[in-house]
């Protein structure tokens, strides 16, 4: 009954402490250390060494310690076994403080006014629109999606989703599928990007999706936030649309290369807001109390909550 | 049926404009024009110059432009008439804008991100508290600050309000009165005033009430946020709390005087966020709609809304 915790970017030591807390009696071990493998029973994962998983015969389950599972799927040697996402409130509504926060820094100017602040400039403007006045569209109707959008049509923006799939929102005008992405784009000031990162959603954000943004919008241009992973955003196409105008500002918390590189243009561009992949960083207690949850609802022959749909990705 | 338009800071040949174009047959003058005064039976005010209306016999009613009516109500020669309010959905959704932005940026560290991203440094915080831990304290419970408290709520926040007399918010913990003041005070981690200004409230953000503020929160120190009146403030006392610790930051958008002075230590410190009192701005069109409602109204011998009460000042 060993739990393996497989991780690299996090303390992998705090990790195991929680776990060893919470699950007293288990033993906990990490990637280096020396454990039998046919005692491993379960396996938390963030960003693995691929192939960590080989030669585990008695592997149940892989407990995902983000809401996204794109490090895991990565891997050609993973086990066939349940693997589980985490979804957390706490991460939800973190996810939606960062969205609403970043919408309204774009409504209210607010890095004008920040300039303006430095510059000792007492200066407003009589036409910021209202938020009623904005258009959001928020791509990716999941947990995070729906949470979000809920938030913003709180804070008075005029809120639309965009699903692969079909979605029941209530109150919440939906659009689904390829069919209806044009239209859906063609009414959208503010893009927010809360798809997860899957083989069909690589690079999505990309310079033919920003063409088809609202033009005309009250806040001048169209805005691109991604909180979602920087797998799915193409940062020259990015540049590109900011340059030329097709974009006039974007938020971007993920990036292609994670820690942005220092060479990167978007430290210094004027119409982007960088964030450290920082939008919903997860409370780890609240994770760990999570996946001793799923350990004990697993061996209590009840079926694993959040799982991950191979064939979709996510 | 003459409307004088009395007003100072805005332009006022736009509100002229817009009140001929609403309320077609009406003569509408501006202070310095040639007029019958006898004729004048209503007034559009927004900080007139005192005196503005005296000698106006037949005046009917005062309508000021604004939501808080303190530019009115320092003039000794204010004339016994009724006076209105602005009490606007579009006015109070962008106060509640501002709010939950401010709110938003302390909670997240945005100044703190702003920095890093300019100094190309990638460093997040594991230890960012959610909403949830934040609690904020909304003083006032007018339309503002039940509209602010509720959708603080929903952002997650732990949110509490303090009224001068007893109001009924269901969902939002009350506190009443002076009595219940430093209770009020002692649990608040970021203190969100939207107050009127009188002479009650004159300099109510003083030093006194920044240290009754919450020690020991998550956010590492009390916040303030000044969406009210400058008049509400002793910028001294800011300052001085900001240097010592009591206060941890702030987010001003209004001041003892406006323009902010240049030589203010505001523009500079780096835990102040200034604003140029743009936190709600009217739309025109709407508030001039509302004034001529009012006049329908009132030529109807229905009763006008969002009368002021002389008594309390607001």
């Amino acid at each position: 009954m060993t739990i393996l915790v497989a991780l690299t970017g996090w303390h992998v030591d705090s990790w195991v402490e929680r776990l060893e807390r919470l699950l007293p009696g288990r033993r906990v071990v990490r990637l280096g250390d020396a454990y039998d493998p046919a005692a491993v029973t379960y396996a938390v994962a963030w960003k693995h060494p691929p192939g960590a998983f080989r030669g585990l015969p008695n592997l149940k389950a892989i407990f995902s310690l983000g809401a996204g599972v794109d490090h895991l799927m990565g891997d050609p040697d993973l086990p066939d076994v349940p693997i589980t996402r985490v979804v957390d409130d706490d991460l939800t509504n973190r996810m939606s403080e960062y969205v609403v926060l970043h919408c309204l820094m774009h409504l209210r100017q607010q890095r004008r006014y920040d300039a303006q602040q430095r510059a000792h400039m007492w200066e407003d403007d009589r036409h910021q629109p209202a938020a009623r006045d904005v258009r959001v569209g928020v791509m990716g109707l999941g947990v995070l999606g729906q949470d979000a959008a809920r938030k913003l049509a709180v804070m008075g923006f005029d809120v639309a989703g965009w699903s692969r799939t079909p979605k029941d929102c209530p109150g919440l005008q939906v659009f689904t599928g390829e069919a209806e992405r044009a239209a859906f784009l063609a009414r959208t000031d503010i893009l927010v990007l809360l798809l997860p990162l899957t083989p069909e959603t690589h690079g999505i954000a990309n310079y033919a999706l920003f063409k088809g943004l609202a033009r005309g919008g009250r806040l001048g241009g169209p805005v691109f936030v991604n909180a979602g992973r920087g797998g799915l955003q193409v940062e020259e196409d990015i540049l590109r649309a900011l340059d030329d105008g097709t974009l006039m500002a974007a938020s971007l918390d993920v990036f292609e290369t994670e820690p942005l590189p220092d060479s990167s243009r978007f430290w210094d561009h004027p119409s982007v807001i960088v964030t450290p992949h920082n939008a919903a960083m997860s409370d780890p207690d609240s994770i760990i109390r999570l996946v001793a949850r799923q350990i004990a609802r697993f061996e209590a022959g009840e079926p694993l909550e959040h799982l991950v749909d191979r064939q979709r990705g996510y």
